[in-house]
């Protein structure tokens, strides 16, 4: 921010809240925003709701060809990847529990369903929870998911998911980790000050006697396992990522004059030709609707 | 509509049109409607661009509860139930074509993969078709589709899809289905008129004798397979699709002297009820946000 | 038999059993005989540990192209139909109680799966249910998946294994058939008879109130469902099966006077060319070992 | 050898093959071995063939908890782990040609589609090639799949599969491993010796441009990648084989002078507790055979 860009492009949220309520910056003139992340966009939803969101932003992270592929297909691979990395263990017969199934959420479950894992799924959402349900997976309260996982992973940008209570009715030997956003929703608080004992047993891999002394591993001190625990997301998903953020940033310095100061979906033609370039680059062709088709669909 | 109702319940739009457009209905006095189907509020939406709605229509097929599970569960598993019933050939080894990837050929893709077909995917939405490639599925342009696949469902919603140069370049023995809306996506005409011969062999299947001596089997005549061809939607879906409008006619009932001309959504009050009841009904508890965590939502 | 014949096809070992064990026949000149299922060749196992069989008998029912299809791919997919025909409930939700994980089991678990069902195994053989463990599904006893299951289906040839007790653990509403050889694997004595009433509603499909008053489904009396409820097997794998019988018939013609008074297995190159005759029917090539390949394998 | 051991456990058979052919280790009193590989197993077959086979040798590859798990789950998981380390592309929406449909194959193929891929698979037995067409996935000849899929990996066990002429054949960028045997059976020699240039990319990948001017990437330069560029096997898998192992030495060790000179199958007592002692480990519980059950089975 001491650079004075006019156009940011943030990850989560935090240089736009400091654009907004650090003092230091409260003059420098910002175009507009865009933002990678579905918790970056809450936390501007909440500003806009008080209305003092000082600048346009894109939420990129909604833009479809983003959210749909970014958070599904990328981290549900790169969450394999870093239980791969940290615990080496045999995917087939455990029992994983996926908290929240939202796109990540979903993405995670499939991609552990298919190495061979049982997944239960927790929510708060119900149409979410049946959505799971109806997917296939067990869906459960944290209470007694807690219970029967043999693997635990957060993919909810929410707090205090996996708490105290949960992590102390786990089995012995209970892998937890965390592929939301920040490090609040496993309590490894409790986890790391209030063990008996933590010891790193292999990269990235903690493991805590609990005082009622269970062995519990945590992945990443809770921090973005597939992140920090793996290689990230393959690039693939992050061209479609990078392709919506430069198209958004050209959008903003073309039109942030026009444009009000608020949370703004990426233009539908940015989407559809991120899609299009991407089917171009793997050499896959579509169909495209013939002029008595589009007469049919504005026909009543 | 000659018994002079005040609010209409429609199933892909006929009602509503012929209540818009047929001038012995211009002086019901009518409270607003509630629309079942994707094709139904598409012709509403033609209408209401040239301003000429002339109550609030709620969109129920938009609902999450409705659209997510009729289209995808219900008709995923209704036209296995059709193809079954029509040709009791093995799902396994064949190669299934899906035009259209939205949430019906979503669901008929995913449940002829569970029988164990293969599927090919034709779009003309890029983002759809850059989900089906990465879900795992071929995409390809109906033409090429055309040569490969032993079994052809429509899922669109749009006129036109399978021509009759596809046809003529189908195998010999293919199957074609349509479960979208109208019987208008497979050439049909084509088919039934054009052919050297068309003879019923099994119920709702009609084997036609191509100018080119192929046979090419036609189920239940184009229209929706999986109402005519099977029992359709079972029971546990039609109940979300039927409590999401029995819940949006009573909200029409009370609110409708607030409402506009216009399109609505079914309000999220009524689509998460809808998802608690069905999960009640089926004894799944999930959690709920903890104050904690409802202010952690609301903090940035 | 009163034909008398000198080769036998059978499909359960009724007649050869007579064959061997009727009065009346034991003067037939009978060649060998051929043999459709497991069912049958346990039977004549059990024969040969006495000594007592008579003739060669060729078990079809183990062909490769006979076991790991017929019984897999055909009765998969038809058990799937028979629950369609008789109850057209959503299988997306449902929890299904798989008895046995041989070929029949595998086929029903996978089908169920691919259909959106939850899938619960129970096993005697260790092994099996170590494989079913592995491949994602729960493995419980048959005392504990009685109170969780929505739809159980047996495919192990083995009697008593849904006894009286599990079906009065069962809940409410619970649908019970059988996909495995004769109707003793439930114990329907006791729910056509003990029942307080037994009424049909729908075709194959009895409501039986139990003394507990619960409501139990029994699905074509407990007989083969998937012959009885369904059209059966699919023609292609009754394909594989017929090409398997009447290579093995011609081969018995060809060679019984070589043959002892066994079990045999289906020749190796009888298999593989009913193999290559799928194959090349479904327009599929392969690839052949090239001599330095076989100058590798014979290597050491 | 060389500490004159009286059992030998094998993985591959070089050391058994050496023990019988190597002057030096004539005079060994070897009770027996065991071994661990397809390989190794198909190389004493061929002697035993030969009739030099010199003592007992138990095949624990072939053991059901040994092959079924070991070779399926576990390299199947490792090839994963293999492919992500190496390479950290998108599974999802590439094309993965996996050559051979035994156990290995198996396992290989369908993890990559739970990771999202599509699986071609080659084959030269009919049997499994029909089976992997039923299984859902293309089957095509070598020379086809060469130009579609994006990765390879070989599991054979066999020299030779992947040759020149394919690899020249293969798309820009193809990735090439092997995680059957041998480093034979891709041409390495061809890839590293004949290039333009080759240059390690990323750890256990070289980049090798061939003549033609495409690159193509080698993994671990042809050697297992599975055990070279990942951590190999999981340990629960690795405990099933062990196992298997050292129930075998403890029953070569009583039984030995009673033993032909021949290759072995482990007792199906030692198989079936093998697996017994594993669900323990997790747990889980499974049902035992009825006296009346009993009896069933040996009634005919």
């Amino acid at each position: 921010l001491s650079q004075k860009p006019q156009i940011l492009t943030d990850d989560g949220g935090d240089l736009n809240t400091k654009a907004h309520f650090d003092k230091r910056f409260k003059n420098l003139n910002i175009f507009g925003a865009t933002e990678e992340t579905t918790t970056g966009i809450s936390r501007y939803l909440a500003i806009q709701l008080k209305k003092k969101l000082r600048y346009p932003i894109i939420a990129v992270n909604n833009a479809r060809t983003k959210m749909m592929f970014d958070n599904r297909y990328g981290t549900g691979q790169s969450t394999v990847d870093a239980l791969l990395k940290t615990m080496n263990l045999l995917f087939a017969s455990k029992r994983v529990v996926v908290c929240g199934y939202g796109w990540l959420g979903k993405g995670v479950a499939q991609r552990c369903t298919g190495m061979g894992s049982k997944v239960i799924v927790t929510e708060i959402d119900p149409i979410k929870a049946l959505e799971a349900h109806m997917d296939g997976f067990d869906v459960l309260p944290i209470k007694e998911a807690s219970k029967l996982g043999d693997i635990f992973i957060t993919c909810t940008g929410m707090t205090d998911v996996i708490r105290k209570e949960n992590l102390l009715a786990m089995k012995n030997g209970a892998i937890v980790g965390n592929v939301g956003h920040f490090d609040v929703e496993v309590d490894t608080k409790f986890l790391l000050n209030d063990s008996k004992s933590v010891k790193q047993v292999r990269p990235n891999l903690d493991e805590c006697i609990l005082s009622n002394g269970k062995k519990i591993y945590l992945i990443s001190k809770g921090r973005v396992a597939n992140l920090i625990a793996s290689e990230g997301h393959p690039p693939e998903v992050m061209a479609l990522s990078f392709s919506n953020q430069i198209h958004s940033i050209l959008y903003l310095l073309k039109n942030h004059k026009k444009m009000k100061n608020q949370v703004y979906e990426v233009p539908k033609e940015i989407d559809d030709q991120v899609a299009l370039d991407a089917l171009n680059s793997m050499n896959v062709k579509i169909d495209r609707l013939t002029k008595k088709q589009i007469a049919y669909q504005q026909s009543w």
